[in-house]
């Protein structure tokens, strides 16, 4: 990306040029330092759309629930940039069945714009890249941007969590329902959804989590909101205009409450921690694979690695540690 | 903790000590600059265990299958202590439902020694502090130490991934299958463990891995090593030895191959780079709390998290960025 041409590339992305608002998120992703005036531009004129968090545990149905959703929000005019987080190997890098496919019916649309983010040797987090991402299609113009991430893991909890609306996604059934309140996703919804409603236990798991809400677990957070309990069929379209029309009540109810300030100010700390972390793992990384001398006494337990991460650190930015 | 006693303290905990075990564990998971001499002291003394990590997708029987596997290494006379990392609450620290409460029957054996990590609030990562308590067991003698993650959320998997020797279990049924090889576990395992193999689906799980295995998806980093496929059924006991033996084997293959050093090294690689994380989001952490003004400029977007972080680092690092 040259230097002069991020304007440019900005304004053709908002244009609705869909190579422009792929080569931003790439730019995302991979944080290259030419990239760096572009981030900065995109994080400047983000912060208009209404990001959505959309998170549960794995087998509940996260990727259909989004499909359908963003059908719902497309009938109703509004645009639509869809994040979603992969968990990537470690080793391969890659993702061995995606769930895109499943997405395929939205691809014509050029109101709506899906990316895979590969969160492949994220050291530092997948927080910066996802929340970078998510920034790259609000100033890209969409109204409405969903994050989904798998609600287990604590990066992935955190990166819904600091959405304006957190989705919680449960399958039917009750062991399901304690994997989620074990991961804390109880806690950070907004909106609870019970999927794939066509079976007979999805109303037990409803009356569960309302169970849950009355008793007051994991409410301390949402002011005055009442955070619905809703049931939704991807299949049969049950509940989901419902769905639609509470994350866009949700969206009302933090700018009239003035609820929003906060949570965007908790969301630009988290930022500014992410953005930390990734500035450093990467130096820290680059430095390492000058030095294969320190890998060495480290793993020979010569060294310990909290002194060895402050003199890198030290060297690397500065020298008063 | 004194600055004088630290090498009492872990002669105590290596003589048996249990209030010493966990006040090595509690200077592990806080880090607080008084315990810096005692981890460092840990970290020298460490390196003798054979670690195995346990993963699997939620609903897999980790904790179970750790129980397990846990009285078939002291039937063999090993020592174990165990480090589990609960999912908990972005908002309110706590997981509200714990498995602990399954290895109530290993409480009163003082060859066994658990403790479920809180892992609230890490930012910059689980890794640090879960790789540092697992050096604390090992350093207090515990000839196996087994951590158990859940197998999504990509710290979650380095962390299990850092180990010697990595188990990872899926329950019976191929959703669940497909979820676990979605997360990258595939390429991270040493050994297959079918659980709840008393369950008739269990066979067919088995013959799934097998045949990903067969087809050599995820076995490139295995170096001479064949990957085992094992059932077992922590309600039955059903393939519990064969899956100790086959652990124990697989150190033993480290060791004989020379593959061990290739691990420590990485292992060693990523310990440095997540303490340099865990220091830098601490010290960021620190200087935000005072810095209302700058988490304001960024919330509003007058600033950019990336400049901000790197003058913040700058700042608190030296003076060269």
């Amino acid at each position: 990306m040259a230097a002069t041409s991020e304007t440019d590339l900005l304004a053709a992305a908002r244009a609705g040029d869909r190579r422009a608002i792929a080569r931003l998120l790439t730019a995302a992703e991979t944080l290259k330092p030419a990239s760096a005036a572009a981030m900065e531009l995109v994080y400047r004129e983000a912060g208009r759309a209404q990001v959505i968090g959309v998170t549960g545990p794995p087998g509940a149905g996260k990727s259909s629930l989004v499909n359908a959703l963003t059908k719902e929000f497309r009938g109703l005019g509004h645009t639509v940039g869809i994040i979603a987080i992969d968990p990537s190997s470690p080793f391969s890098g890659g993702a061995i069945l995606g769930d895109r496919v499943r997405m395929g019916d939205l691809g014509g649309d050029s109101g709506v714009f899906i990316r895979s983010l590969a969160t492949q040797g994220a050291m530092g987090g997948l927080a910066r890249p996802a929340l970078d991402a998510v920034d790259v299609l609000d100033a890209c113009g969409f109204g409405i941007v969903i994050v989904e991430t798998v609600g287990v893991g604590q990066d992935e909890v955190d990166i819904a969590g600091a959405a304006h609306t957190v989705i919680v996604a449960s399958p039917p059934g009750l062991g399901d329902g304690i994997q989620a309140m074990k991961a804390g996703l109880l806690e950070i919804a907004d909106i609870h959804v019970v999927t794939k409603g066509d079976r007979p236990d999805a109303a037990t798991t409803a009356a569960d989590l309302k169970g849950a809400r009355e008793a007051g677990l994991g409410t301390g957070d949402r002011g005055s909101w009442k955070v619905p309990v809703l049931v939704t069929s991807a299949a049969t379209g049950l509940g989901l205009p419902a769905l639609a029309g509470a994350a866009l009540d949700h969206a009302r109810h933090l700018r009239e409450s003035g609820e929003d300030a906060g949570r965007r100010r908790r969301t630009a700390a988290l930022r500014l921690e992410a953005a930390a972390a990734d500035l450093v793992t990467r130096e820290v990384r680059r430095i390492l694979a000058a030095r294969e001398d320190l890998v060495d006494a480290l793993a020979e337990r010569r060294v310990d690695p909290r002194k060895a991460a402050g003199d890198l650190v030290g060297s690397a930015f500065g020298s008063r540690v």
